[in-house]
C-alpha cells in the first residue's frame, strides 16, 4: 500500500506488515505461548523456504521473540525471572546445547551512543571463564561440566576504520570458538515494542540492521560457525515514525492523493535518513535490560550436571 | 494555523514561527551581521517588551544566535575561530566583563545520555582557576588580572532525587559566584539547526527547556546573580518532526480538515512525549563541539592585560 | 620507635599501632563478635574521652569495622549477606533510625581515577525515591512508612574548583535533609585490609583522610546535620608501606642507627607523598565492593511495616 | 649486589642498572641530543648483538627515548612541539615511511584501570581514515599520498576471556596492515621518570612488560608485520619501589647481612606481586600525554606532498 521503505528488524513486525492473505503465506510457521509466571509472551516465526524469507525481508531460519513488559521497569532483582526465560530459550536456539563448547559473545554498537550501547553493556557483565579453564582446568570453577565463554567489543567503523566483520572474523579464526552469540541494539516499527521486546535467532546478523548500521553480515555462512543473535529494539527509525504517521492520516483521508504526496515529500524524508528516535530515559533503561540479558546469558552458559 | 505546541529552545526559531505581520512586533528588535572569515552568521533577538515577550513564548531579554555550519564537520584546530567567535559574544553579555570576577560555570544534563552531555563534556575541559587563586593568588599564572572559574555538573533529577535549581542555589549561596555561565543541550524545530548553532542569552535557564527538561528556572529572579546560558541544539522533538510533517501535508492537501485529523491524533502524540530525534553520530558531534564550547569559555575567562 | 608519620584512615589499624600498655587506655572500649554465617568479624572502638582521641589520632565517636575476606572475590549474588549485614549495621550508628527520615547520600573521590572511585560508583547503583515521593507522596512506592533517599557526587576541587565541603554544605542547607551517609575510599596501612573491610563511623570525615584528600571536614559541627561515614580501603599509602619495610628491617638489625637512617631518607619520602599503591584489578573489585555498599545502603533505606 | 628482581620497562634504566664496566659493553651503542627548543632530551639506545641483548634484558632493536619535563604539565596546545617531536622519531623507526602504508594503531591496556589506560585513550583521539580510503579514495582527503589508519583497542583478558595476542593477530591477518604502531602504559623503575618519558622501539612488545602484564609478544616474529611500540611509563612496581629503598639502606650499612636479609624478606614482597604505585593525578596526566601521544601518530600519518 506505501511506496515508503519501512523499516523494523523484528521479525515480529515484519510479519504484522504482511496483509491478511499473505500471512498464510506457506513457508512461514508461527507458534505462541504464554509463560504466565514470567508474563512473557513468546513468539516463534520460523521461516522455512526461501520464497517464505523473501516476502518477510528476511532470511531462513527461528525467530523467537519474548515480549515481557516487566522489563522497562526497575527491579531490584533485574527481572531473573526474564534472565531465565531468555537462558531457555537461547539454549534451545543453540546447537549441541548439551555438550561443552567455546562460545564466543559479541557486544555490538557503539558504548558512546547511549541508545546503541547494549552490546557493549552486556559484555561487561559477562561471567568471563574461557582463560581460566584454559589456564587452570573445569578445577578451577569445582564442576564437570564447563563452557568456555570469551567476550569481544569490536567498536564502531568510525572508530577503528575496520568493519565489524572483520575484526569479528579474525578474532574467531584465530581463537576458533564453537557458537557465537552476538548483542545488539535493534530498531522496531513501534514504539510500544521498545525496550521491553527480546528477539533471538539463529540467523545471525544480516547486512544494514540494529541501531548503527554498521555491521556486514555475521552468519554461519562468512563465519564458518553458528551465529545466535539477541538483539533488543531501543530505537525507532525517525523516517519510519513519520512516514507511518502520514500512511495512517492518508488512509483516513481517501481524497488525498497518496502517490503525488510520497513523490513530494520523498526529498524531505532523506534528512531523516541517519537520525533515529530514542526515550529520555534511555539511559536507565538499557543499564538495566542489559543486565537483565548478560544474566540470561550467564544463566544458560552454567551447564548443569545431571 | 496548527494547534500542536510546536517545542524549540531557540528564540531564532520562536521568531520564524510567528507570522509575517506580527514580526513587525513592537518590543522586538533583530540585528544580523555575517563573520565572514569564521564563515558565522550572527543574529541578535533582542525582546524589550512584556507584550513581546509573550508573543515569542521568551522572556525579555537578548538571544544572539551564532550559526557556524563548518561546527559539524571535524577540524584539526577544534574551529578554534568559532570558539573566538563565541568568547567576543560571551563577554559582550556577561555583566562588568572587564572586572575579575568569580565565574561559575554549570554543566546541565545527562553525562549518560549521549545527546543530553553536551553541558557535563563542556565542563570536563574547562580551565578550573578558583582553587589555585584562592590558594595562591593571581601570581600563580603570572598575570594582573584573572577570573576566578569554578565548574558543577549537578547531575539529573533521577540520579540525585533533588531538582538541579536547589543544587545550583545551594552552591551558588555557598560559594558566592559574580556570575553563572550556564551550557545546555537544547531542542530545535528544525534538523537543519542540529549541532550548528549556538544560542548565547542573558536570560538564564526557563523551566521546561532544554533536552532533558530537567530544570527548574536558573535566573538572576531565582538565584540572585546573573545567569549566561548557552546551549546548542542536538536533538528535535519527536511530536515537533511528526506534527511539521503533517502540518505541511495538510497546508498543501486543502480538502483534510485540519482540525477533526488534529483532534483525532492527539492521543497518538502523547507516546512521543517523552521521545526525542537525534544523529547517528551524535557522539563524535558532541565531544567535537562541547571543546569548541568550552575553549570559548576558556578563552572569555583569560582577561587580557592592557 | 619510628618516626615516620604513619597513615592510616582505619580506627582499628590506628588502635593496633598503639603498644601493648597504651592499648588499655583509659577512654577506649573495644568489642568483638563473629557473625558466623556471613564469615564476617565486626569489631567495635569506641573512642570516648578527648584524651583518647589525641592518642588514638581520631576523634571521639564510635568505628565499626566489618572484616569481609568474601568481599574481594566475585559473587554472583553480589555478597548480599554483607550487604545485609552492612545495613544492619548502618542503622544502628543512624540517629533515629526508626522515623521517617530524609538521607542525602554523598559519594566522595573522584570517578576518573579508579581507586579513587567507590563514592561516585556507589551512588550510581542507589535506589534515590526523594524526588518520587515528593511528587507522588508514599504512595508511590505502596508503603506506609519511607525515607526520602537522594544523592549526590561532588567531584574533586582538581574539576571544580570548589572544596567538596562548600558543596555539600550548600546542597545541605538548601535540601534540608536529616542525616547524611557519606561514602569514600580510604587509605589502609596494611595490604591485607585493602577491599575487605567495611569501616562505619559517627564521626563524619575528617579534613586529610580518604585516597584523594579532597576534602575538608564534613561532620554534624560542620553542617549541622549527622554524618555517618562508610569506607572501604583501596589504597595503601606508597610512604607508609616504604616506611613499614624499612621498620621492619631496623627493628632486626640491632646494629643499624635508626634516627640516622631516618633522617637521611626523609628528603626521599618526599616524592612518595603524592602516591599510592593499589592493585592491579581494582576495577573489579571497586565494581564489586561498590554494589554491595549501595546495596546495603538500599537494604537499610527500606523501611520495614511492623 | 641484589637479588630483587628490578623491573623496568625502559631500556635507558635498563642500561641505567649495568655497572660502569659493563656498560662499555660491545653490542650496545648510545646517542644522545638534546632538542633545546622543545626541551627535550633523546636518547638512543642501540642493541645490535644477542650477547648485549641478553646483558640488558631487552631484545636487539632501537630504543629511542624521549624525556620531555614539560610533558607533566597542563599546556593549552597540549604540547604540540613535543606531538611534533615524536613524530619524526616515529617516521625514523618507520620501515617505508615513505610510501603510503597501511598502519594499524593498538591501544594496549585497561580502558577502566586510570594508569593502564593510555592505550585505549590514545586510541580515542586518532584520526582513523582507513574506512574512508576504502570507501571514498584519497580524494576525500584532497592530497596524494595518504596513510590508511585502522585502530584496535582489545581490551584485557579478564574481560575477554582471550589474549591479546590472538585478538590482535586474528585482526592482523583479516585486514593485512603493513605495520603495527602499539601503545601501552609502562613501568618505571625510577619515580622521577613518570609520565615526562616516551619510549619508543621497533622490537614491538614483549611478554610480561606494561603495566597490566596483558600480553604475550606482539613482535615481527608472532604478527609477520614489523611493530613500533611507543609507551610512557605511568607507575612504578610496588615491588621495585621498596626493594630500592631497601638496597640503599643496605649499601650505606655495611654491618647488614644482605643475603640473609633478603631471603627472611622474599615472602613479603610476594604481596606486593600484584601492586603498582601511580600518582594521585593520574587521570589528569594520563588524560594529557595521551593527547599529545595520539597528536604525534597523526602528524606522523599525514603523508606530506613535496
Amino acid at each position: 500500500m506505501s511506496n515508503f521503505q519501512v523499516r523494523t528488524d523484528l521479525a515480529l513486525e515484519a510479519r504484522e506488515s504482511i496483509s491478511e492473505a499473505d500471512s498464510e503465506l506457506r513457508g512461514v510457521r508461527v507458534e505462541e505461548y504464554y509463560r504466565e509466571k514470567e508474563d512473557v509472551k513468546v513468539t516463534k516465526v520460523m521461516i522455512d523456504t526461501k520464497n517464505a524469507a523473501k516476502a518477510m525481508g528476511k532470511p531462513v531460519g527461528i525467530y523467537v521473540t519474548m515480549e515481557a513488559p516487566a522489563m522497562v521497569e526497575p527491579d531490584e532483582d533485574y527481572h531473573r525471572e526474564i534472565s531465565e526465560c531468555l537462558a531457555e530459550e537461547l539454549l534451545e536456539l543453540l546447537p549441541d546445547a548439551d555438550a561443552e563448547q567455546s562460545v564466543l559473545v559479541v557486544g555490538l554498537g557503539n558504548r558512546e551512543v547511549t541508545a546503541d550501547s547494549l552490546g557493549p553493556q552486556t559484555v561487561d557483565n559477562l561471567c568471563i571463564t574461557r582463560h581460566i579453564i584454559r589456564e587452570y582446568g573445569k578445577a578451577a570453577y569445582n564442576c564437570e561440566r564447563m563452557n568456555q565463554v570469551s567476550a569481544l567489543e569490536p567498536g564502531v567503523m568510525a572508530r577503528t576504520g575496520m568493519e565489524t566483520a572483520e575484526i569479528v572474523k579474525g578474532v574467531v579464526e584465530e581463537t576458533a570458538p564453537d557458537v557465537l552469540i552476538v548483542i545488539d541494539a535493534l530498531a522496531a516499527r513501534s514504539i510500544k515494542r521498545l525496550n521491553r521486546t527480546i528477539q533471538i535467532t539463529n540467523t545471525g546478523i544480516q547486512p544494514g540492521s540494529g541501531v548503527g548500521n554498521h555491521r556486514n553480515a555475521l552468519t554461519v555462512e562468512s563465519l564458518g560457525v553458528p551465529v545466535i543473535a539477541v538483539g533488543i529494539p531501543t530505537v525507532v527509525d525517525a523516517a519510519t515514525i513519520v512516514s507511518d504517521a502520514l500512511e495512517k492520516l492518508l488512509e483516513e483521508e481517501k481524497e488525498v492523493d497518496v502517490v503525488k504526496y510520497v513523490g513530494r515529500q520523498q526529498m524531505n524524508f532523506s534528512e531523516l535518513n541517519n537520525m533515529y528516535m530514542t526515550g529520555k530515559d534511555i539511559d536507565a533503561v538499557i543499564k538495566r535490560v542489559s543486565f537483565t540479558v548478560s544474566e540470561g546469558i550467564n544463566i544458560a552458559m552454567e551447564m548443569r550436571m545431571d
